[in-house]
């Protein structure tokens, strides 16, 4: 194991009509003036986004709005949202969505402060100075944003999509409504357990001994994804399967499963090279490429986080031999996706197949990656064709 | 599932030489004049002592000492510590030691700042004002008071072992360093993993429905018991088994555990009732209490819970009916701690027979005990009973 520092400052609120708590929150770091992000209407439609200004008008709050954050977030959405906060002289942001939405207002809290353009933050060329106090309402279990300081976002121009990760982007308070979710559609509930299974898949794969704490809170989150999956899927409406998502969703990707090691990764480096080339949705290609990934890195040889996984998640029956388990509890993760909707190629969601060395040049870009298997451009081109 | 707030403002250092941090992190939360809290001199011998007062030193920070605290801390010690506080004008306190040290600590910041005596915190008479900032250094993996805000003191004059509980009381930071908990001698070792589980099965025994995930966290730490408390014993010096022991510990009573349900707490009363009486270690009358607690419980009914625990932790076999998987299941966890070297019954650790009647008054002295089964003073009598 090894040694590690653990800040969690966010205080999450969870459970239904949590949202009472937003105008609050938002009194408590300062806010006076609020951007709201959101992405698609749906969070105006539920009502969740009057929900909000009810909250901040009941406490005297003024508030502005930046609407139409998509999927894979532009960093166009970061560029008009630091427009607005420094039009509306704006001290404070509140994100309503999933992921998307959340990574976004993150880029805009860490680029208000920062004179040039938002995306050197992402390259590199640029450093954040300061950051603008974070609130999160959540509507979508899947990518762990209301608990860390990661944002992933998508240039379109250069093809790239990159991630920044500070400490001081944590947001402040973060609002979990099971109910919120209820009316997240079946493809997205299914991308959304994908999502959250392969967080932590990239942090039980890594090279580090003697994690065997991690390890089994890693397969208690994946078997809560097992049970609640389907359920979430037949009856949207039944909350004890989205509490238990939304919840995994957050330990999923809260540092908790990653203090003493290191993640591997190679899987999402790769789902971004595509996402950087195709609006691919995060969990529909990461459900695609994890099997195969598992499968190539594997080798010849039964590796003992592979027997443990088939072993302690999967159920694989102790009788059966190790390389013969290690490869069903693959079989049964490519089959658990199948199960759920999702594509199995990536053929299937329109990926060119002469496209494959570009999106594998686009991942090893800042060079090799995954730690658990490094992989250079050869190996990542070879989990893609595998893939195809 | 329960709604639920999360709040976990303690930083926590962990892996070996992590004491390095100590200066910087008692300037950081405004220490100047720091009082030092540890129990037996393992700490002067081991160096630990030195270690934390060459932090201070380098920064300037000046400091007073409180030696000689007790397993199961008395009330005694905390009103020696707040006349230290007022005498030396003390503005933050580092506790060197294992949960007793730790709890002790707590109940000086919390009396510091009360005029009356400090006892009347625990009896409810008085009310926690303020609090001093604290900081940990832990030296043995047990009782999650590293990051939680929980005091537990005894008051030898009124046989009564009592609790407060504040947010404000959670330490500002801690430093765990599993080398620090190598020189743990083998039984308190064996306490202490016993301690760890006993906080487990409190919290997995719920009735709240619907906390699959909960669960799935809690048989994650029984197991890394299950895995390194015999390792621990055996060899003292392994520093994976000593670090996972000591994160599971943490990690069994900083409230991820209990988030979303309500935890049992039974055992526990009527440990702390013959506590109050008995000086037993607290990991010792858990580990005599518990079996008996959960053939209690369990009565004719092979509830879910015990079922669940018999198959996913103890590894019961599939095949075995569900009454007698779960009977076979609490038969493991007395085997378990036998081994440990944990004694199995009241009579072994000097307490009288013709006390238990006086035992269960002390612990349903505020009402009943327990919520997985409500336990009145007749309940409490026929387990201690049947304990001895």
């Amino acid at each position: 194991m090894l040694n590690f520092k653990l800040s969690l400052p966010t205080e999450v609120f969870f459970g239904k009509g949590q949202i009472k708590v937003v105008g609050e929150q938002v009194r408590r770091h300062g806010g006076t003036r609020v951007l709201i992000c959101y992405g698609s209407d749906r969070v105006k439609r539920q009502g969740i986004f009057d929900a909000v200004t009810a909250k901040l008008v009941d406490k005297g709050i003024a508030w502005h709005e930046l609407g139409g954050i998509a999927p894979n977030p532009r960093i166009t959405s970061i560029r008009e949202g630091v427009r607005l906060i420094r039009e509306h002289r704006c001290d404070l942001i509140v994100a309503i969505g999933g992921g998307s939405v959340l990574d976004c207002a993150k880029g805009i809290s860490a680029a208000s402060g920062y004179e040039g353009d938002p995306w050197d933050l992402y390259t590199r060329k640029g450093e954040v100075k300061g950051v603008l106090p974070l609130g999160m309402v959540l509507t979508l279990a899947a990518t762990g944003s209301e608990m860390n300081g990661t944002s992933v976002v998508t240039n379109l121009e250069t093809k790239q999509k990159l991630a920044i990760r500070l400490p001081m982007l944590k947001p402040r308070f973060s609002v979990l409504d099971p109910v919120y979710t209820y009316s997240v559609p079946p493809d997205q509930t299914a991308a959304g357990t994908v999502d959250i299974m392969s967080h932590v898949f990239e942090q039980y794969f890594s090279p580090v001994p003697g994690t065997f704490v991690q390890d089994r809170l890693a397969d208690a989150l994946l078997k809560t994804c097992l049970h609640y999956g389907p359920v979430a899927l037949k009856e949207p409406e039944n909350y004890e399967a989205r509490a238990n998502l939304l919840w995994a969703g957050t330990l999923a990707l809260n540092e908790l499963l990653t203090y003493g090691k290191t993640g591997d990764w190679a899987t999402h480096m790769i789902g971004h090279g595509v996402a950087a080339h195709y609006d691919v949705t995060h969990g529909v290609g990461l459900a695609i490429l994890f099997p195969h990934w598992m499968q190539f890195v594997l080798g010849d040889d039964a590796q003992g986080k592979f027997y443990d996984l088939a072993r302690n998640v999967w159920g694989v029956p102790l009788v059966m031999e190790r390389m013969e388990a290690a490869r069903e509890g693959i079989a049964r993760t490519r089959q658990f996706f199948i199960e759920l909707g999702m594509p199995a190629r990536l053929r299937e969601v329109g990926v060119a197949e002469d496209m494959l060395p570009t999106i594998a040049k686009t991942v090893v870009e800042f060079g090799e990656v995954g730690v658990f298997r490094k992989l250079g451009e050869k190996e990542v081109l070879e989990i893609l064709k595998k893939a195809y």
